[in-house]
């Protein structure tokens, strides 16, 4: 069941992924904050995908295009090569499969992730950081295994699967105006796109992007794809760039997309701790950073937000005293 | 309606304390983690007070003194004095009945904290920080105002109040085998106790103490109340001592109070940080410590926790790079 490099899901497709992956992941519940209302000036909703299986929506996306194999393709494992989420999602997907993970990790790769990776019983291969040493390394396990290759977001399985966080979404959280979606390769937000214009199609979706990796805001006013060459941003989910089939996607969907830099990122994240008292990583904190930084754009209305994963370094938070002083100032 | 020193609420009060306050507090929801229940070796659920309004369950019981006053009693408004939690929890009571409240606090209580309690629109008198001036500021704003004092724990409608976050917890989980409950003045304990064994005469309910403030322990062990003379924990929450009405509540119904060190209680934390994506107050991972230093009394059971609150500072977390590599080894 190869795929065109522009084959996209469809609602039906969406559907079925959240059929699929029901048994594996967490249907995560929706906050809200009147504190958070009151500083937005909005009706804020969040879909808390940092409580999902793995702290982050990727076990939805991993779990759909594992359990969508035929018992031939998977026969031989599923394999990928990435330092976060998408990995620790797969190694579980394949365990929940009963077949083999490989996954290609940088040497670099925090203990903590490599031990949820291992914890899983996933094989893990290590390489350099570079994108060439992933990817060579990542044939090479290939070769030797034969395992299927799970793209962390340039699949249309994948993206099915992290659309169902949507459909949830809106049944959750009803008559919604707005939804706002973190931005990396866009596999999130091509599937949160799809699945909120499916349902409603006068739904405005936004993408919320780091300045320090803007490349879907660049490509989508350039109109063509324009990857970042050396991103940099505390949002280390975010770092990767759009493909030509997310990139078809958001250019069709969005209504814009909106950036924000680290400090207003850090700003939201401590937020969202303290007043929400939930743990999320700076990636999920960009939407309500954007929020905060475009009130004119969302003033009085409903507005559905997606936090999109929790694992962050607890040793490493991105405060300090003097950048409360400063947000304690706004 | 004065009350006798050893006056305590029966179930039926803490059914009326339910109703009473439901429009005002969240029905708060059970969480639970497979990661954690692998490393306790049991079957764990957390009642998520937390996630109650003002972040604590303090929320329920002053909500439950506040609106069982008749219109005269509350005419001139509420009183009390605490630095913490129940501070912010009789202010937001007191906004909600639309009366006065007047909270006497500590010059040196966080800016946070205050700026929480003058939200609600309370009026704060300052003291210093001994317990003799808090109580001559209070007697003196009780004088000057005439309003009713609400006591933190010691009184027997916020210990209803508190209580009925049990009622929800046992609904909410079923076949509950024990409860864990941290104990600093006995309020949430004797809530709690009175409605566990009021709806499941064989749970087993425990208390959970910092060894820095152990005076429940003590006191249970001796068969008197021992109060702690300079007590001293992380758990900021559970410095306070047991009243006689607490006393005597715990000493009915706790099957026993189980103490642990302030690194334990940080590990706890850190834990439910990372692995329930949830922001909880030392006070709060004191049962989580309790149950992972006593594996033994535990095993295979189903067992709740109460999760007190989730208000701290973010700029001085209870771990460090020392701490984690000691914790990595457990």
């Amino acid at each position: 069941m190869p795929f065109d490099e522009l084959d996209v899901p469809e609602l039906a497709e969406i559907r079925a992924a959240a059929l699929r992956i029901a048994p594996f992941v967490h249907r995560t519940p929706v906050m809200r904050s009147e504190g958070l209302n009151h500083l937005a000036g909005c009706e804020l909703f969040f879909k808390c995908e940092n409580l999902q299986k793995v702290g982050a929506f990727k076990a939805r996306g991993a779990h759909n295009a594992v359990f969508r194999l035929s018992d031939e393709q998977a026969a031989c494992g599923v394999a990928t090569h990435s330092s976060g989420n998408h990995a620790a999602a797969l190694a579980l997907a394949a365990k929940n499969r009963g077949i083999s993970a490989f996954i290609v990790m940088p040497s670099a790769a925090p203990v903590v992730k490599r031990a949820a990776v291992s914890g899983y019983g996933a094989e893990i291969t290590d390489c350099v950081s570079t994108l060439e040493a992933r990817e060579q390394g990542l044939a090479e396990v290939v070769e030797r295994t034969s395992a299927y290759v799970v793209h962390p977001y340039d699949d249309p399985w994948v993206i099915a699967g992290q659309g169902s966080a949507t459909l949830e979404f809106l049944e959750q959280a009803e008559d919604l105006d707005d939804l706002i979606v973190p931005v990396g390769g866009g596999g999130l937000a091509s599937g949160t796109c799809i699945a909120g214009h499916g349902l409603q199609a006068d739904l405005r979706i936004f993408g919320a992007e780091p300045v320090g990796a803007d490349d879907a805001a660049r490509s989508l006013a350039a109109g063509r794809l324009i990857p970042s060459i050396s991103p940099d941003t505390i949002a280390d989910g975010l770092l990767t760039s759009l493909s030509p089939r997310t990139f078809g996607v958001l250019r069709e969907h969005l209504h814009s997309i909106l950036c924000v830099d680290d400090e207003a990122i850090a700003y939201a994240m401590r937020l969202i701790f303290e007043r929400m008292k939930i743990v999320v990583e700076p990636s999920a904190a960009v939407s309500l950073a954007v929020i905060l930084n475009h009130r004119e754009l969302f003033a009085g209305r409903r507005v559905g937000v997606i936090l999109s994963g929790g694992n962050v370094s607890l040793d490493s938070l991105p405060w300090s005293q003097g950048r409360e002083r400063s947000t304690a100032r706004k």
